[in-house]
């Protein structure tokens, strides 16, 4: 789901984590069907997808009789803390999820699972994605009196789903899914049912698992893994699992399409632990590292990740190059997000209050930094100046992705293009800026190549890769005419 | 507004506060067009009417572009304290609600003033009383695909209007109105204007003041003295009243009827220092007083109200009867509600926690109770015991209301018939049950002579009294089959 | 007690309580010993006192091997609201405090009871009252290796029991209580017993009462009656009483000297349905207004109290001039301490936040405003123009006691001598001030006849009233030097 | 300083942190004179050194007049966030203090550092170790009157200070520090000087550091790096340095003594970033890791650390070993506090919550685990399991130091003896009981290799080693009596 991008955006004060100059992944969704504690396990599950947005989350439970819900924001180990709210959502099938949103509003209102009584009953929802044609939906159902709760895209599925003439609920569903485009992976439940979408083209990751006689859907594997729950494979695209007394059932709502699953998953979104498509992460960016430490080797004597999540490319690196690995930043565990810097002369101390240079393993040293992705920059230069008053010789910064030059609309938290390093310099230049003795990225055949491909068809490529090539395969009505959005609600209120 | 009755009511603890067994008023609302500091102004509005409600409170101005909105539980002071908040709610016009409810769910879902994004444009809504066939209206509109936010029957308006095909907002909302029944009074708001609406039969209150070139409208002329606006009159039966840059109009939706405003405004709800229909609350109470001490007289020494709520009625029986008027009964001014009887042994402290008996004012007395109304009977029970515990002689209550033994289904919260006392004794077995050596209520004919009648005409009551006499003057459709209500939503979430 | 007057106040905001213009209790205290439920018991008749300090409250119970303390800042029915701190305050004795402080820091460590861990054993104390030599005395203690925790004059009670060379505690209080003076009712307990001790001049009250078999002692008679308990006798002027398990012990431990009980305590801070000295409270402000209506008669229509201390003298002088009493001026019952004026310009709603005038009992008409005292009269001024705006043809002021034209140094928190209007200004400049068409205050004869005297004995009085004379009948030996005193401590630290 | 071990500890929950079963340093200092915003740089030097105590945190800055305090419980960065906090802080010098306490009362009262207002003028403390003589000395103290505030063996000192006869406060204070036994690195603040005190056989660290002007101390030179200041040189053992206005002064209060350093801060307490007595301790663990594989090499096919601790260690390890080091077990690093795990049927998920076996890395394998220490041996079982269940063929582990068989009573938090898995079995019974296929230890004098010694010299060890040897340095007086330690305070009160 994504929010409403004209409403300000509030601050996020004085983060200093590496991780701010990143993409993000907007949301994790869960699913559990036939377990008598189901809440506790969809809370357990969204614990570990904590990593896919850690804004908000919500569960929403079924007891046979209510459909029983818990949504705030914040982290799930805060939320879901206390075992009386657990009690409350009381249910043998639960959905939850998790939500990450930098531009929309921070409000109760968009937080997930949505919920809406239907003349055919209770129905909730949850999302992974974007849709790519929900404000012209959305502008259509208004004027024929729906009322949108929310400014998310999501909503526009449940009024499709609620005005429409289909008798069964799965029929309903399946007209509303052929009239929306976008990247998704959906999680819904019904008085009889949990329902799980993966778009056509597969964009955004859902996997089926099993703990017992239950069955669960999650967007990574390790949401599996917390519970004990064995995995039995991905969600095909264009796969709609249904399950309910009976079991699973898979249903084809979708005309055929090309497979596109988002390459980024594998570079810097998923868990290392998860297992996507059948290959592991951390492998895949080991693998990511090593092919960077061929097409770009350089002499050195230490290779040191920028923390944490360029760790597995800098193994996988330093293993290539046969150069030594080493732990030259120290990440401080103990930095919550509400430090404030306390006083303006002390502004320059930058990403130090969460990472410190090792000086021992980077004085005198021709230094390689490996790390996943640069989007704007801004920490990579901070990075490098650590690095350098640490005493490094030279400064070597080796990136295990191409350069992201594009926005991403599926689903994906990216800056505005012109805010991208990549859109607007070449390799040198973002060399020159980050104060570098020299920059390279892995190229896109590389990365493809790391993926297991002889490289990237230019035809048919495997993956969705947008943000590197510009090239999206899902059309993008909302943004096709160039007048500025309509505004999508005129109300204003904070959480 | 109502909310759903078939959810269960969260305790109330053991708040011992003698308001706790009586009627009570379910809302305030208040509007204010043409004031910068509009929003400021209804936050000091709903304040002066925080006895209508203390549950929850909202605010929703516009500024021109956007409907700033804040709502939240609890009382209005603490909402609106911070000037923060304030400052986030700009705009020159603004509606406010304060919310009461007993019996529904505690949820953010259910605090006014209500929001929609309508193709027409914003529209935001508060409203004071019950729609009698809400229920009805609402499932042709979920059948149509309409998605409810909340269990108020309110909701049922805004849907009315977002589907209605009229081509004007003011056309849209007079059919909405056309097929609404119940007691309300609403106070609305467009991109463009500001809207009350009194209900055909004027049952709940709403006034009409100036505040320089502001018009203001409220539930209570309390509410216009605090910002130091002037009463202009009430707003009349029926009447819709339409606030813009033109100034004020008055429009009339509805065909004529009697007129019937809710006679327990003077009793009980309404602030002594509030005028309705021409009338002071507090002199009414005090002629009630005076009435009941010529109805029901007794030989006593002392004439004790039951605080705050008895104290003009027993100043007036104090100078009708010409028996000295003692407080007899002291409230202790520092509960809030969080206190907790700390041990099982002094559960039985009952009202003391609140109140203390003033032995010096009645030991070795005649003493007459006065009270507003009895309507479980429980706090007068504590009372007389606290009160034969300090030492009086003989106590005989009078009660400026005549027995309740009937719901009220027009926006009071009332228990359920089978729960009122009136309904199932007669004065002497009510006597006996609270321990009083008399026992005496008004008389309706009483009631209506001391509110300027001389009595109560039976074919055309003046006031509504369902609740003394049973006759409701507005149809119940909701209620008019036996089997039991359908359950509004399936969702159960707490704020 | 009393606290650090250098260290800055906290602002106490835009509080428009009608009490802050008022003289100010500055502790309440309570004890107990031989009861299950010793700290809930506590809690309750803390929470009776609540009108002697509101700033901060504690409770420390013996439970036979642990002190078992829980202090805090805020009100009773917050800090002792959950049955866990119940719980964990376990034993059979127990002793509390109120404090109010206006002038001192608002922390922690000045929360009472005190405690320290004696050589002979756990202590702990709690204090109504004011030292007038705790400066000289704590210099003197500090030059010895003492080291304070508080900026409270009670703790050098404790210092000095600490370093007693006398072999019992009681011995070592003894000695510790002929060193000290001032005024004081203190409760305090060992791991043997409770000890209760008024000062020799009995200034501050204090009350024995039974319940059960247990022995309670109190600042008020309100604090017996929340519990059920018997009131037994006011402890005497410079009596020491102990509770142990043989009963009731009563001690000498000073020389004879006049009683003299603070008569600010009839007027204003004590409990309407207290006793004190055998005389009810309620009934001594009733005899103080019918006085003042002998004292200074004047026509008028209406007597109205300023609420909600000026009501029992409203009601004696409206009996005794048989004019018509009338609540002519309404309180607002849900105003917390939290509420922020929104905007600038309403900042001169002033009192109206709070209270509003009931024009149906003023307009047109002669009124009598009858309130307990003066000390700044800026409240005044405010009730003034309110009843004024409300059509009062005139007001008369009435005030049931003296000019307050002195600073009390015996406990009770009073302005700066020049901040009192009767300071500098004779009567009639008082009415000019205060905008009244008349102004009269008792006399101090008329006030010592309603407490049943033939009038104040210049020679003999038999209360403190140094308030209204300036006659200080406790010597004030920190306050003899002209310069500046030191100040008490160089930590400054906020709760 | 170490707290009261006879009060009940509070219960830690269900975290599942791999760090539970760690010893634990019970306190981080940090001191800087001579810089304007001392009080700023202090709370980010109490954040570098967070690791060193997470239960509560303060601040005492001199501004010339006041010393400015805030203590509290909680992290540093939760304490010290707002910028009002800090503006209060004033002061050109400041000293702070990280608590960490699993035994005694996490109570507001041991929050440090510790201040009085003594003759000589305010005074104030911070300390990080455990004096072994403190009950007997307060013993004494208590005797003559001091009055404790505390629990914590840190206030010994300041009652010697306050009693001592000597003449300046330096002279007062090298009379306590004559009277006191144990470890400690002591911080403290006058009017006029800061001063800085490492024990005489500088078990605790202390370093000393400069910025500009201004000259700091702190426990770890990560201290120094986060705020930009330049290491100078390690205070040394039994060395007092004054910083004040004319600079750093060193002086030498003690006779003589063999320098003893905790050999347990390069195994495990000090951050990996910090340079102690000359050594990186990221460069001695990978030293360990690489001794540790030459001591005990097995065959395998990789090297996993236990993360986060075990990281330097292993990566040692494996470059000796030449077995390739693989991140085998994953973090979540948004895991909190508070997380309570849901339901009763999923406790057994043990560490998952917040790590989780990276499957691909461990699968048909033999491991080999390396981990800084075994204390209970709780959660090694649970990490043996979990790689067990990923598939692992061989499970070995290797621990980066000796067996810890005996506890610490120079201020490590560690468990009584008998809790300690080293103290009832030998390796070959712990490697069952964790169930691994094979499980090594370092030696110790592997260990001292490692450190840069030919082994220990059993004569003069270089190092602090009691809890591997037993061989304890400083005197236990407080623990030479069989006899059950008196109860330090009667008073129970939670924070």
């Amino acid at each position: 789901m994504t929010t409403n991008p004209l409403l300000p955006a509030q601050g996020s004060g004085l983060d200093q984590d590496l991780d701010d100059d990143k993409f993000h992944e907007e949301c994790g969704v869960f699913g559990i069907y036939g377990h008598e504690d189901a809440a506790a396990h969809t809370a357990l599950g969204l614990h570990a997808l904590q990593h896919r947005g850690q804004e908000a989350a919500g569960i929403v439970a079924f007891d046979g009789a209510h459909f029983n819900a818990h949504r705030d924001l914040g982290h799930v180990g805060d939320i879901f803390s206390s075992s009386e709210v657990i009690a409350r959502l009381a249910g043998h099938a639960a959905i939850g999820h998790n939500r990450y949103s930098t531009t929309g509003e921070t409000a109760l209102r968009n937080v997930q699972p949505l919920f809406a009584d239907l003349s055919c009953g209770g129905f909730t929802l949850a999302h992974n994605g974007n849709l790519t044609n929900a404000r012209e939906l959305r502008r259509v159902l208004v004027e024929k009196g729906a009322i949108f709760q929310s400014t998310m895209d999501t909503e526009v599925i449940i009024h499709l789903i609620a005005t429409s003439e289909a008798a069964s609920l799965i029929d309903r569903m399946t007209s509303a899914l052929r009239q929306i485009e976008g990247a998704y992976s959906l999680v819904a439940m019904t008085e009889n049912c949990l329902i799980a979408v993966r778009d056509p083209m597969g964009v955004r990751p859902l996997v089926l698992g099993r703990l017992g006689t239950a069955n669960v859907v999650a967007s990574e594997t390790c949401a599996l893994d917390i519970i004990g729950a064995e995995f039995v494979r991905d969600v095909e695209a264009g796969e709609m699992i249904v399950l309910d007394e009976s079991g699973v059932h898979s249903l084809r709502p979708f005309p055929p399409a090309p497979r596109r699953p988002c390459i980024f998953e594998y570079i810097y979104f998923a868990r290392p632990d998860s297992l996507m498509e059948g290959t592991s992460i951390y492998e895949a960016r080991k693998r990511i590292g090593a092919e960077l430490a061929q097409e770009s080797a350089v002499a050195a004597e230490v290779v040191i990740p920028v923390p944490d999540s360029g760790v597995p490319a800098a193994i996988g690196y330093a293993e290539q190059s046969q150069i030594p690995f080493e732990l030259g930043i120290i990440r401080n565990h103990y930095v919550g997000r509400t430090f404030i810097e306390p006083a303006q002369q002390i502004r320059n101390l930058g990403v130090r209050l969460k990472h410190n240079a090792n000086r021992n393993s980077i004085e005198g040293k021709r230094v390689i930094l490996v790390d996943d992705s640069i989007v704007r920059g801004t920490t990579s230069i901070k990075i490098v100046e650590m690095v350098r008053a640490a005493g490094a010789q030279e400064v070597h910064m080796r990136i295990a992705a191409p350069p992201t030059a594009h926005s991403c609309f599926y689903g994906i938290d990216t800056p505005e293009k012109q805010e991208l390093l990549a859109s607007s310099m070449d390799v040198a230049a973002m060399a020159g800026h980050i104060g570098v003795d020299s920059l390279a990225f892995i190229t896109i055949d590389g990365l493809y190549r790391a993926m297991g491909e002889s490289g990237r068809d230019a035809d048919a490529p495997k993956y969705c890769d947008a943000c590197f090539t510009g090239e999206y395969p899902i059309r993008l009505t909302d943004f096709e005419h160039s007048e500025a959005p309509a505004q999508l609600s005129l109300l204003a209120e904070r959480a």
